[in-house]
């Protein structure tokens, strides 16, 4: 076994303190990857806040980039020394129908998620990138596109590409309109992906003050959510709207700002149940879908769309020390766009 | 104005009676329609039983078949003496982008309903097809396709052409496995329409004695929707499930039945709203989805497609005077599959 320090929340709602563990040391397809950045998501929050009694201690973290320190014999996609990205997604079954289409998101047998997971080799519970080192297999391990800044690249193993996914599927581009509900993690790189795809972009935003770089990461227009003037102008605009808004609010609104045949897809993982009129759907012949990550051919899709574009995450970089101040700001919206912490290598 | 003999409701949930009325004169591009047969669909049960009480005297009725007994001067298409159909809309701004699609159901302006709406000529309330006569725009009344029964093209007015809709914006085909919920008049011709469409059907019914109906009519597999280890056998099936049920129920047990990107679409206007879970949409991308009638281009196609297939509705057909039997039947779901009421002509 493989001695790994990381920053571990020893309970639910407990404050993340250095903790050393052990990781499996790598099979003949692992790569051992030393990290260097990883980004602080929504869901590393609610899992160290609200989490599972049962799942701790609990080492948060899934938006990874590092180096590749140690290969297996059979490794062929990555060299010592490599740049190397890891998402929310370390195993899958290999062997159902979505893993041989490379959507593992959706894996028949189960996902192994890169912390709160068992994994699949061995069967000790994963723990996430907020630590030194990750082992993992290359088939889930991503180059890091060279010319890319690495702190910016990591959000994009999971902001990016469970924005990029549904705006794939429902065809951003030229002469599509597509709007993005919330500017944080998620919201400003959907921004700027649906952008480069070439779609007009609208950003709906509870913040006016987030207008201005709004506009300077692509966008055509920005709504202020609150202004219910302006919200009424939107009636039957968009193409497609992209909900990243994890925060109890209404969905009526946004099914109305929808075109005829129009998504209104969630991906910001609402906590609560919602409500709908079905006549809000069945007028228009609108669709209310969700999205969450994706697999690894979506994965380097993405990665390969943000190196021709450019396209990385608006990062404020802490060092690992400050994670309790990263997420205690995360918590209340205090974040321009995405929070990496330096793992310090 | 052309003196008409109907069946009103002279007020909200009043039994229907014999009531004279006036239609405007045949305009140059309009057809008179004697009346033959309406079919009897839901949404007149509640129009007549719990519409608002603004809208009476009313004459439901927007399943209509019968034959050209005048022409405009103008009018093209037909000649006094054909087979002719009228739907759920009778008139639309025909300028809007929907309009000119040949998609009128949603038009900006708003469709003229075939009854409870405003004439767009004269500004009258319109009146149902449970009449002698109806007068329309020929823009908005379709040729019967010879060699089917027209008693059975009618209730493919409403109920056909809401289901074909979806089922071919939604791929229903070979090697897809579609889902129908309810067995009425919507479900029984979903139903028919999908397995001549060639994909693999399953009914879903709260009534087992239905079963070997559904077979007859293209069923692959006949789920009772209350056996609940039936149901949990369906998980992840579904790339399409046409929802043809008004009254309350769960919608859970069928985004569970869904595939990956699969989408689960409402066409029974259920009356109450609807309550998701979001990580019900979020795991494995589905869709919840609402459809609703069709447009011209979409009506012309969908008839075509019956006459190929020789597809008709299962039908009662009763005389008009027994109009409120069949609305009593229909509100206890004691019917196989859809009243058709015979006008006398």
């Amino acid at each position: 076994m493989r001695e790994v320090r990381g920053w571990a929340a020893p309970a639910s709602g407990a404050a993340l303190v250095p903790w050393d563990f052990e990781r499996r040391e790598p099979g003949d397809r692992d790569i051992a990857v030393r990290i260097r950045y990883c980004g602080v998501c929504a869901s590393d929050l609610a899992a160290v806040r609200r989490g599972d009694p049962a799942a701790f201690p609990l080492v948060p973290g899934h938006e990874i980039v590092g180096e590749v320190a140690a290969v297996g014999a059979a490794v062929s996609r990555f060299s010592v020394g490599d740049q190397v990205a890891v998402g929310n997604i370390v195993d899958s079954c290999r062997v159902c129908a979505a893993c041989r289409a490379g959507r593992e998101n959706w894996c028949h047998d189960g996902v192994t998620l890169t912390y709160g997971g068992t994994d699949r080799v061995g069967g000790a519970r994963t723990q996430g990138g907020f630590s030194a080192e990750y082992v993992v297999d290359e088939h889930f391990a991503y180059p890091v596109p060279s010319g890319l800044d690495p702190a910016g690249v990591a959000p994009l193993m999971c902001a990016g590409i469970t924005t990029y996914v549904p705006l794939r599927r429902w065809g951003a581009g030229p002469g599509r309109t597509v709007g993005v509900v919330g500017m944080g993690g998620l919201g400003h790189i959907a921004l700027k992906l649906a952008h480069a795809m070439g779609a007009e972009v609208v950003q709906f935003t509870t913040s006016p003050a987030k207008a201005a770089e709004a506009r300077r990461m692509g966008a055509d227009d920005v709504v202020h959510s609150r202004d219910e003037r302006r919200m009424a102008e939107q009636a039957g605009r968009f193409d497609l709207i992209l909900d990243t808004v994890g925060a109890p609010h209404a969905l009526e609104p946004y099914l109305g700002a929808l075109a005829i045949d129009g998504t209104l897809c969630m991906v910001g993982i609402p906590e609560q149940e919602v409500r709908v009129n079905p006549l809000s759907l069945i007028v228009g012949a609108k669709s209310l879908a969700g999205a969450g990550s994706g697999g690894t051919g979506e994965t380097r899709e993405m990665l390969d769309f943000c190196a021709e574009h450019g396209i990385t995450a608006e990062t404020e970089v802490l060092p690992a020390d400050e994670v309790e101040s990263a997420l205690d700001r995360l918590a209340r919206n205090d974040v321009r766009y995405r929070f990496v912490l330096d793992m310090g290598h």
